[in-house]
């Protein structure tokens, strides 16, 4: 797969590098000897080095393993510098300027040439880009971008795939404000030949990702998208924006229409790809799609320490399409057993307050063959605490996302909340973040992936 | 106003107070000696002390000022201690105990006894629950709850009134994560005598509040609520739970019957009280709404930084129902002259990227008559930073609300941020907390009270 040069190359140039401070050819290279392979800066018109790096005068004059190149050269120079790329065999390069398709009939006209320089050469060279901030691949200290302060992005499981580039960091931050790793962060921005097809298929193959995470504005390819998300095993998770019609300005972000909301969101549950409304949705939900077992059912189980909560939790989960089944008469017996007189017994089970029989209780939930999610809402009480032997036991005994939210102060939930996560718990602070993050659950277990059907390029309606 | 005996009285009793940790009149004592006023444990089978306070027979034999009784008996013994208190000229009381409206007929007659009790003698009591785990007032130090580790919650402008006591938990837990002041946080239970209506208007005349927050499971006061959400100065923003079905759960809790969502929505919309998704909403549209002057309309003009977060935001304030405007032509060309070939002028207004032009840009569109809400959103650059000294001076230039949203590490928002807030601009830390803030002020401006014909009890129709 020729996209593996832009996301997994041995080494890096970066074309019109410069050792002026604030310039984007300088933070460029800055970030990217960051990275563990080697990094070149290319540049004629300089002479000397930056950060310890002699510049080269062309990429044809690299000596030395190159797959990547990163452009910090004006829009009107691109299409040159990506024929001389594919002169050189460097088979993958970001475009970080704008002024391409975004930008009119002219940007439309340089981003054709662009293309063409890509393809009709002897090599082709796969485009991210251009008019994107560039991507990160954290655990290979890979900064394949020209913004500043995103080295402390943690590595981890769940790769970021942004139509904005502007998105795709508030994303990372927000991870990395909450302690959540990413294997990658993507923004497509124009999408001149890698798209949201080529970077899921890709993501798809590596072994670092366990969920990919999406932000669509109405790409132009939906089929290719939309058939890539049927193809690929690994789970899927979108924001999709543009529900409204915010008029041109969308169109002259990355070039692409929306208004293609309403197919979207169908084509998306159609092949079991949950959709969220927000930023701080999909790294909850994306959580738990990387941590937790595929439910084999909508049917969420809601065991609580509080009354008012969990009534907010079962709103939002029936609002969401979940189903709250009535337990099975044996689990709601051996509810009634361990807690003579329980507050509620039914579903969701509310125990009145925290309590050192709460475990059991979510045992009997987890176990009953009628549920398969488990969701637990319990306040943070000292002395009491988390039932966290009792999850630990669940989780290998059943095999059925449980998922835990709670709320309390900060530092206590600093202390005790990533015990659960390295059970396979994802932990939520609200209630309500909590009942989205089962809703993505819910929605992915109405997958039904036609994997091969698809590879062969043939139309299945259902 | 005789809830003043409830939130603001000038002693304690608490009722089954007890010496053994863990017991629900021990953590009672332990929180009630923090109050600034003196403090009785009343318990006529205890003696000794507790805490350092000497254990008192009955609330008769309480020598001091006491207007306010901490119930911590079993719920057949609450009517006559009511009854106790009445006599002894105590006037008002926080009921802990469940067992009364939300369990069932012999539970309903109960609380008929209670209420009863509270109203039928020389003195009426005013009865905060039962079924609720108290309130909170931080500037007074006034913790008349049994529930532990809330000493932290900070001082505050925003009052939390919760049908639900664990729902008014993990609401104050949340503003104290977030370094969000409360005036006081409320949970109502079943509502013997004070209710929303009740609440509402006691927290309006309170000069520490400036918004009033309101989680709604589906109140029996529809009427009273809705009537003082009109006639109340103070902005009110409510958390309304019960769209769905959620069974018989949500009326075992507090004594309500759910499945009056769309009475409320539709209430809530006339009188110009926004409505929110969670309670994380709750607290973002609540420092908005606390902190910025009412617009005079709709109009948002939107001011970006990054485009992908910016067609978030329009699309999600487009949803909420607000309107975002061609700027005035003028504008647009002090916004052309300032950024020549900018990304886009309209609105939302795209710089790019950060630059130390773009202060200028958002003052530009905050003195643009068409505005009536500036909403910023912009990455946080290091050598850049925020327009901080430009907002300053527009916060006392245009009487309009301007609210900035932003995304960065934590620590760097940390230091940043507080200076904003401290000028009277709320700060969002994603592209849609910052959206949904706006929605609440958008749906405010609607806001038309009528407070003298409410108060005369006459029906309004509009």
């Amino acid at each position: 797969m020729a996209v593996q040069d832009v996301f997994d190359p041995s080494g890096i140039a970066v074309v019109g590098a410069s050792d002026t401070p604030g310039k984007m050819g300088y933070e460029a290279v800055q970030n990217a000897i960051e990275f563990d392979g080697p990094a070149y800066p290319v540049n004629p018109a300089a002479s000397g080095s930056v950060f310890g790096r002699e510049f080269v005068d062309s990429v044809g004059a690299i000596d030395g393993p190159v797959d990547l190149a990163l452009v910090c050269v004006p829009a009107p120079v691109v299409p040159s510098v990506i024929a001389e790329c594919g002169e050189a065999g460097i088979g993958g390069a970001v475009i970080f300027a704008g002024g391409f398709a975004e930008a009119g009939a002219d940007g439309e006209q340089l981003q054709d040439e662009l293309v063409a320089a890509a393809t009709e050469g002897e090599n082709e060279v796969d485009l991210l880009g251009p008019n994107t901030s560039g991507f990160l691949v954290p655990d290979e200290s890979l900064y394949a971008t020209f913004a500043t302060g995103i080295e402390t992005v943690p590595a981890g499981n769940l790769a970021i795939v942004a139509q904005s580039g502007g998105l795709a960091y508030s994303l990372a931050f927000q991870a990395e404000n909450r302690g959540i790793g990413v294997s990658a962060m993507v923004g497509l921005g124009n999408r001149a030949t890698v798209g949201f097809g080529e970077a899921i298929a890709y993501f798809d193959g590596d072994d670092r990702t366990d969920a990919i995470l999406l932000h669509v504005e109405g790409s132009d390819d939906a089929r290719g998208l939309l058939e890539t998300c049927r193809a690929v095993e690994t789970p899927v998770l979108a924001y999709n924006v543009g529900e409204e019609d915010v008029g041109d300005f969308a169109e002259s972000h990355t070039g692409a229409l929306t208004g293609r909301y309403e197919l979207y969101e169908a084509g998306f549950a159609q092949y079991g790809v949950p959709t969220v409304r927000s930023t701080a949705e999909l790294l909850d939900g994306g959580r738990a799609l990387a941590t937790c077992p595929r439910p084999d059912g909508p049917n969420v189980g809601v065991v609580t320490a509080q009354a008012g909560p969990g009534i907010a939790i079962a709103d939002r989960l029936k609002a969401a399409g979940a189903t709250l089944p009535s337990l099975d008469p044996e689990t709601q017996a051996v509810i009634e057993d361990i807690l003579p007189g329980i507050t509620f017994s039914a579903n969701p089970v509310d125990t009145g307050r925290p309590m050192p029989a709460f475990g059991d209780v979510v045992a009997a939930v987890a176990r009953d063959d009628t549920i398969d999610i488990v969701l637990v809402y319990e306040l943070y009480e000292g002395g009491i605490g988390y039932p966290t032997e009792t999850l630990e036991e669940l989780v290998s005994a059943v095999d059925k996302p449980i998922v835990f939210a709670t709320g309390g102060p900060d530092d206590t939930l600093d202390e005790t909340l990533p015990e659960l996560e390295a059970l396979g718990v994802p932990t939520y602070r609200t209630p309500e973040a909590g009942a989205d993050a089962v809703a993505a659950l819910v929605r992915a277990a109405k997958r039904t992936r036609t994997p091969d059907t698809v590879r062969d390029g043939t139309e299945v309606s259902r």
